[in-house]
């Protein structure tokens, strides 16, 4: 007897299921905020249940309840004002404990169709949803509807039916009959139980509260385990929104809603003595590389997947498209304003220039021409603001205005006054450009809207230092622009080498920073901007472990 | 076009797929070393093969040989005096890591297919590999035969189904087409490729020198990786024997034969400089748990798969079969000397005794009638030497020389001339008894022949008992004896909450501390004796990373 939620979305789940194995296009929850797919009323409903949670408790049953936490400010300016209920670690890791064992009973069939339902009604509170990533984060409308609904909902069902599939190619019963000569056989039953590894704490980061967050949860979810949601002090609302759906669902299907909760904190030592926790056994985590280290040094023992940060670049040797080229690196740089893991930091071009059509454009002409063409693009404050949103973070604020200390400006970083919101801090990206010898600048990490186009000798060194860069600093995309099959060739192997992405001409409407699920994996795990990727076997294969049992018959 | 090893050995590796999914019983490589089966000649050559390695140098043409290391002594007491090649550690990493690219570019099949003609090799060398384990282990013939090739071959192959599956889930190519409304759709190419996460090492152990090895080496070389194996200072015979097959087999492939490579030392500190050189990218171990400490704490950022010390145990509640229980018991104390990672060390026995046919048998009488089926079993000089081996290492010869002061002697350990090798170490198992309260005395893994009926206060605090002791110290297995399936159904439940596999009543030819590949998964990697699983889609998945490029056509 299946379950019933199991039956429900059977055919959705076996969608994804293809798409993994495919990796070609495919989404299970429409993109585009359309009345027509969402309904008429979804927009002012979704503002509406927003407005609701300002300036209040946000009500969610949860055990252990000792006081609220309220430390959002709206990188757009908007008063937030929402108390979430603080919880002593203890008392959740005690309630996610308990909640197991009837989520192991319902087995890999049960947990998906539970999972896949709690996806759906994420995805139609989609608006609700986005509103709240919007105002937490500064992400456009558009991104915030785009990644932090549909495609965040398409991550976390692409790790459902990661974790449903690993589990299913475990069998739940095996006869075992050996041949003993001229004896009888030697006879056994035997019993393979899949069986969480215990509760998962899933941390989330600042600038993307549901896309960064729904793959460890439904991942550490689908795999028998209860997930206690840790989300960035500053995003803490769409995170909320999510658990508390998670928990409704999970009660009407007669289950203990403690096998979603929420920890809200503003205090990083509270966090990692919930890390520390004997019975946190897996911990996701997506942020600076501080906590990361901390996590890989402290959290012996545990699983712990862990996205940081990088230094993703991008190689020109030539391009048949400069022009095409240039607005779709514009794009990328201006995109969130930089505040995108996956957005290029470095573009190492040659010394001598590079090739097009109009022939070869020396090294300072490259960097003016792109300053030109973001300058260009973002030259209309409607269209700026809703690329751009707002920064983030002061600290991302502050870097943004040292800047110039880092190489010769390009092009100088503008504030833009938000129509909407006059207290948004939009800022359009700052144009660097310097030599490949000035590591200290550009090799570090400079999340925002900073990027720098670095002087190499030429492309082969490019492709060598794009490599080491990605070995050593890290990487979650790179791209190249080349009509050389052999530059291509040389830098194919330079990211197997490096273990990263690559993107290879980009010219129109696809981005390096885009990842789409059940296509693009999300990193590789495989250099130091991350150990896992969004998603493959390995993210949910470590998530239970197989317990059996055998007797004679 | 297939590889043709692939096809060559196709037939099998789609058993061994079919074996993984269904887990009943299934081997590749006969288990008895029959004549019809491996030649009528194979012990002779085995015999000699083996012979001819001693007192001279071992022929192995790796890089960066800078003098010879001569570290076994035999436990028969057989002169060994073999000389490996002590290799630069540098020179292997460096020499693996070349090799590395022509082996990913022959993918997952042809992998796979270089896999099982390594295998086959192993198989048909099994007398020559099972003399060497023998007489570097101490384990009986039969033993040393089973596990040390035919047994340990299928483990290989297991972990070769296992990395082959999740290799083949990975698609190598997609086309990309996402809608675009009245828009033409967005259109790309994207390529999907295999690549190994870098140079694996993989330490073994001095009890199983190839039961314990194969499933890190191969599960590592299917995967895409160039392995070296460290084994055990004094059981490098076996692996260098197979690592030479693989060498063999690799060069008559056309491939680098530093695919496969061993570092033969005697000095840890040489080990744990090869672990921390940043190219070593995982790490397989089977020992003890201070240097499995050392690998958790000091290899950040690699994968370490770790099979470390334990406390297995069996809860007596009761039998229908006493005397079948006791023969059990006795085989499984007796086997090897209790030198299996698997044998049993604790019995916990209730202090009212335990419910038989007889009626309720004391605790005490439960003691010395297992006492006295020990006795029995091995009262025959043959079959006790057969059985028992001989002592592997002196730290388990003086374990066994202070085992009286851990509890009281219930059966005391024999020496037993060996009629063949007479200066063999062969000891009879100690069985002692004590109090559950005496946990200095029984908690600690005592490694050898040395177990103890421990005296709970009856079956639930045994139960109890059972699993906070795996969840603390550990177990590769837990057995249980009862007739009530109630007290099935506890410690049922006990054991997914400690994550360890139970036997239930075996009192017929299975023993507890037997696991047989295709079917008993080997450790669950969920406590603290082991953090990976013989073998599992885990053992795999994260030994190899997806790397993909794409591009607009």
């Amino acid at each position: 007897m299946t379950h019933p939620l199991f039956d429900k979305h059977r055919a959705t789940l076996d969608g994804a299921l293809n798409a993994i194995r495919t990796r070609g296009y495919w989404s299970a929850y429409p993109e585009m905020p359309s009345p027509k797919t969402y309904g008429e009323t979804a927009q002012a409903d979704g503002k509406a249940a927003f407005d609701a949670c300002l300036g209040k408790e946000f009500a969610l049953d949860q055990p252990g309840r000792r006081g609220t936490v309220a430390s959002e400010t709206s990188p757009y300016g908007v008063p937030l004002a929402v108390a979430y209920p603080k919880c002593d670690p203890d008392a959740l890791v005690a309630a996610g404990l308990k909640a197991m064992p009837a989520w192991q009973r319902i087995g890999a069939e049960g947990r998906a169709g539970v999972c896949l339902e709690i996806l759906e009604r994420l995805n139609k509170r989609s608006f609700e949803i986005a509103t709240a990533v919007m105002m937490t984060t500064g992400q456009g409308w558009m991104m915030a509807f785009q990644a932090g609904g549909p495609h965040a909902q398409d991550r976390g069902l692409e790790a459902v039916a990661y974790a449903y599939q690993a589990q299913a190619e475990v069998p739940a019963a095996a006869h075992w009959e050996k041949p003993q000569g001229k004896n009888p056989p030697l006879v056994m039953e035997k019993r393979f139980e899949v069986v969480g590894r215990g509760v998962a704490l899933v941390v989330g980061c600042g600038t993307f509260p549901t896309w960064n967050t729904y793959p460890g949860l439904f991942a550490a979810l689908a795999t028998g385990n209860a997930v206690i949601v840790k989300p960035h002090h500053n995003a803490i609302l769409p995170a909320a929104i999510s658990v508390r759906i998670a928990r409704e669902v999970l009660a009407e299907a007669g289950l203990d809603p403690n096998l979603v909760m929420l920890f809200a904190t503003d205090q990083p030592a509270e966090t990692q003595a919930l890390a520390k926790h004997p019975d946190v056994a897996s911990i996701d985590f997506t942020g600076g590389n501080a906590f990361g280290e901390w996590l890989y040094a402290n959290c012996r023992g545990k699983q712990v997947y862990a996205e940081l940060a990088g230094v993703n670049n991008i190689v020109i040797d030539g391009t048949d498209n400069y022009k095409g080229m240039l607005r779709n690196l514009a794009f990328t740089l201006s995109l969130y304003a930089g505040q995108m893991c996956t957005t290029t930091q470095a573009i190492l071009v040659p010394a001598g220039g590079i090739d097009t059509p109009e022939g070869k454009v020396p090294f300072d002409q490259v960097a003016a021409d792109l300053g030109a063409a973001i300058d260009k693009f973002l030259a209309d404050p409607a269209v700026a603001t809703a690329v751009l949103g707002a920064i983030q973070s002061p600290d991302t604020l502050a870097r943004i205005g040292k800047a110039s200390q880092w190489g010769e400006v390009v092009l100088a970083s503008r504030q833009i006054a938000h129509p909407e919101f006059p207290e948004a801090e939009v800022r359009t990206p700052v144009l660097l450009k310097c030599d490949a010898a000035d590591e200290a600048a550009w090799r570090e990490e400079r999340f925002g809207p900073i990027a720098f186009v670095v002087r190499v000798a030429d492309t082969p060194a490019a492709i060598a230092l794009s490599e080491r860069v990605v070995k050593e600093r890290g990487a979650l995309t790179v791209g190249l622009y080349t009509t050389q099959q052999e530059v291509i060739d040389a830098m194919t192997e330079a990211t197997w080498r490096g273990k990263v992405a690559l993107s290879i001409n980009l010219t129109g409407g696809v981005f390096v920073n885009q990842s789409a699920a059940f296509s693009d994996y999300h990193g590789t795990g495989g250099n130091p901007a991350a150990n896992a990727s969004y998603a493959d076997a390995a993210f949910v294969a470590n998530r239970f472990r197989v317990v059996q049992r055998r007797w004679h018959v």
